[in-house]
């Protein structure tokens, strides 16, 4: 997609091109980040960077900082997360590096660079910054609930961590390959280093998380689209706050559901049932006319990534069936995503 | 209510009786937390502090830092507030007194005591706390949904300002009235300089609101009361996310919808209606069920402050006669509020 993730918007400015530092990771599960960037953000990453012990790898060019820098890079992102969030001791001379060789330095890591002894005071001296992107953003406005110009699609799901991101990420690129004017729109970790920008929803306190919402998809040319990153779950036991400030500060036109067929409990917490995605349809619709009572449901994002691909087909035509709108896997593609897209436009 | 509000909670401890702080004000509507903690804690405030030029009291015993120290004050606190929250210089000098004579500060100002310069350094020679109750709470944590031991009513609205606190402190009271083992939980500034503790659910990060709801009010003896201080309104474009996050931590077995007859728009956003009382208890009920599947409505509180005692009474009865169960103006007490409490411990 591009340049559909870039732009000025409230929040976080990541400097690009990257170098995606993998540390000496040997557990792929932990490298999501780097994976992510690699498959949505490829033409923005120079290379990737494994320290000594490291097994895992993006298949992008192995560079050293010095490398990265001559190749254009001008941060280097820690690409991989690991259990407890921690920075380990073995990473440092690699960040130094980095640092002194004029790279910015960006983390999503629960500890922050800034704790790292002695880090600050280098990034100083070499006039780098260290960008924590888990950091909330500093004095968004309360939310005002006035209706904003251009088009919004928000991603929303029946729980966590089952393809809002990268449905959102799927959606902007087929919009931007039928030539229209679209930016992904990021609330996470993960989708503000792909966008380069963007809004850590997770991290907001929560009066003004609705503000924060309203400030990332701001006033825009009527035909222009912005598709939002949905975070959590209506019906999250945890996260539904968040979900509930997103969907009234995005106040997006059309929502598209995200769902994990087989999934029955939610993540995390075995005691809440998976709610219907009937369910999920209706309580977003309810919810968000508040904020847009023009809000429709264009289609249903299905993670079929457990299935094999006639049991995802047969899954999906089942599901479009039943529910009488476009189903499809956005990493599957195909014309099941060809009639989700034209049901995202149809209706506008 | 006496102890209703004071117990061992996670987020603030304020070290209790007060000396109030009136400042140079001139304007009563801006010491509303003066004259609540007048009227609501008045066993714990000594007196109050008014400055030369000052115009407003809440007629406790008129007392410098000293005066209120030999008389157990622990803590001086802000009972006003400015245009804008910031603390003027003319305060400094009563600030600092207090500080030498050995009081806690307490304030809910936007603009922080520890911005102040050289009160930081003071409050450490004399060894005393400067506690800025819109501060978050630490860590708090990522809500689980597990279902907690003893009972609890949170109280919510068809908007914000119009009485969710106080009909919060009078139900404590009048619970514990009856003899019942009961705790007011507080989850804003005024609130929780009430009570002495509490969680200002507004500072709190969108991801742990929920979980920091949790923590407000622990498990407890199955016969337990918490009656908890709502925030926000579900249909609220700024603070929705706020107000679910409080529902679904707090998990309540009995909500109060909280109401002022005659408000049409939201507060501060014209655009947007004023639900109904009945929409504002159904989708309550209906966003409850997910952590308390036996969550119910137990009555209506009106906030009647702008009619005349009979519009008020003939309003408190057209509207239980209407809905069908107990409505009543907590501050006008009286047989409504009885049978208002009745409902709350009918069903439980």
């Amino acid at each position: 997609m591009n340049q559909a993730g870039l732009g000025s918007v409230a929040g976080l400015e990541l400097p690009q091109p990257y170098l995606l530092f993998l540390g000496d990771t040997t557990e792929p599960g932990y490298a999501k980040t780097a994976f992510g960037l690699r498959d949505w953000a490829r033409e923005r990453c120079v290379g990737e960077y494994v320290l000594p012990g490291g097994a895992v790898s993006t298949g992008l060019p192995s560079l050293n900082a010095a490398e990265a820098k001559a190749r254009g890079a001008r941060s280097m992102v820690i690409g991989v997360a690991n259990a407890g969030g921690a920075i380990p001791p073995t990473w440092r001379p690699a960040l130094e590096e980095a640092i002194r060789t004029g790279l910015h330095l960006v983390s999503g890591m629960h500890n922050r660079l800034r704790d790292i002894p002695g880090l600050v005071a280098l990034a100083a001296d070499y006039n780098v910054r260290l960008i924590e992107v888990r950091d909330p953003p500093s004095d968004p406005p309360i939310g005002t609930g006035r209706k904003r110009t251009g088009k919004r699609l928000l991603t929303v799901g029946t729980d966590c961590a089952l393809g809002k991101k990268y449905t959102a990420l799927t959606v902007a690129r087929e919009l931007a390959r039928r030539g229209l004017d679209v930016r992904f729109r990021a609330t996470g970790q993960t989708g503000i280093m792909i966008a380069g920008c963007g809004t850590p929803m997770d991290a907001v306190v929560a009066d003004f998380a609705a503000g924060a919402a309203e400030l990332l998809s701001p006033d825009a040319h009527p035909d222009h689209w912005d598709v939002i990153e949905g975070q959590g779950s209506l019906f999250h036991p945890a996260y539904a706050g968040v979900a509930l400030s997103l969907l009234h500060g995005s106040q997006p036109d059309v929502v598209v559901v995200c769902h994990e067929p087989g999934r029955t409990v939610m993540l995390g917490h075995p005691g809440y049932a998976l709610p219907t995605v009937d369910e999920a349809i209706a309580l977003n619709l309810q919810l968000g006319r508040r904020t847009n009572p023009a809000i429709r449901c264009a289609g249903v994002s299905l993670n079929t990534g457990a299935l094999g691909t006639d049991e995802a087909e047969r899954a999906i035509a089942a599901e479009s069936d039943r529910l009488g709108i476009p189903v499809a896997d956005p990493l599957r593609g195909g014309p099941a995503l060809d009639r989700m897209v034209d049901g995202i436009l149809g209706g506008a």
